[in-house]
């Protein structure tokens, strides 16, 4: 039984990869694990039933694999990690790295992008590409961390402010370049059987 | 050696743990782990040598350990409950559903509560209280997915919202109850010798 992933019926953003589904989507493609998708509406996910059993929030994304039922994306895309080969290197230290990568999207960046006021955000940007510099990734190779930070920075596209950061918009071009990327917006997974 | 942390010289709460540095702090007692104090004033974090060494966003806390260096909270509580025993069950399953609230805390509740608008905080403390239900942890026993929750909550402490949601109320009362945070409160941990 592959893993069963709740995401939006009929997504705000067209499809386009924006709702924090897509990060547990594009975490399993990666992986190269497949699953099925529970297409869930707005009103689907207020429902007691739907808070109950799989997210006290009413919130997307959701995964159930067997007896395990997770919700937030950051945890999700985390277990994966950890659960598959792919999203982690084998080395100690690099993997707790790539984990402070993924608390860095969620909680240092993100943050900044949706207060919805500029504030750090500029300056966030110039230090992340200062840390990054010439690497293709945060740390060596690819990993959870920079498809979180990925997710978060993509929503910037079109700004003048990814404009600014040159270094990070070729970043964000090189995630959004990634075949489990590209597989994750098209792909049309199985529906799970149960609602 | 014992891992060094990064802390406020003169915190500005005045030393009653609400910086996100005492949560690492809170975490190495529950573990019992002894460490070393890195005591910083703002401009020190400021510094470009500390930005290049410890943290490329220049703020508390960061955490060393011989070769690895790790910023972010959620990361630094996440290393230490998988390096040292206490803070995490052993069952697989209930491991990640700890790590889950790590995630939950940080990235649902502490959002609600930065923005500094009420916004969704009053519902989401009544979704927490209903899924904590009569339990006195979030998933069973204390994990570092409480740890985090219970740090996140407390800066609520005195608002009517706190007092509106007395369920919550005693779970942070609880949290702070723990000897291993009244240590990170009151303990002084050598100094770190290196700068």
């Amino acid at each position: 039984m592959s893993p069963i992933v709740s995401v939006f019926k009929n997504p705000p953003d067209g499809g386009k990869g924006y709702h924090r589904d897509f990060r547990v989507r594009w975490a399993l493609e990666e992986v190269g694990q497949p699953y099925h998708l529970r297409l869930l509406s707005f009103s689907e996910m207020r429902r007691d039933l739907y808070r109950r059993e799989l997210h006290p929030f009413g919130q997307m994304p959701t995964y159930k694999d067997g007896d395990l039922v997770l919700f937030e994306s950051g945890a999700i895309v985390h277990h994966i990690a950890h659960e598959y080969a792919g999203l982690l290197p084998s080395d100690r230290n690099a993997r707790a790295r790539a984990v402070m990568w993924m608390f860095a999207a969620l909680n240092t960046i993100e943050p900044c992008i949706s207060s919805g006021s500029t504030g750090y955000l500029p300056l966030r940007l110039h230090e992340l590409a200062d840390t990054l510099g010439d690497a293709e990734w945060l740390d060596g190779e690819f990993t959870a961390g920079d498809l979180l930070m990925v997710t978060v920075l993509r929503s910037l596209r079109g700004t003048d402010l990814l404009k600014e950061t040159p270094m990070i918009q070729r970043y964000v071009d090189r995630g959004e370049a990634r075949p489990a990327f590209q597989r994750a917006l098209t792909t049309t997974s199985p529906l799970a059987q149960s609602a």
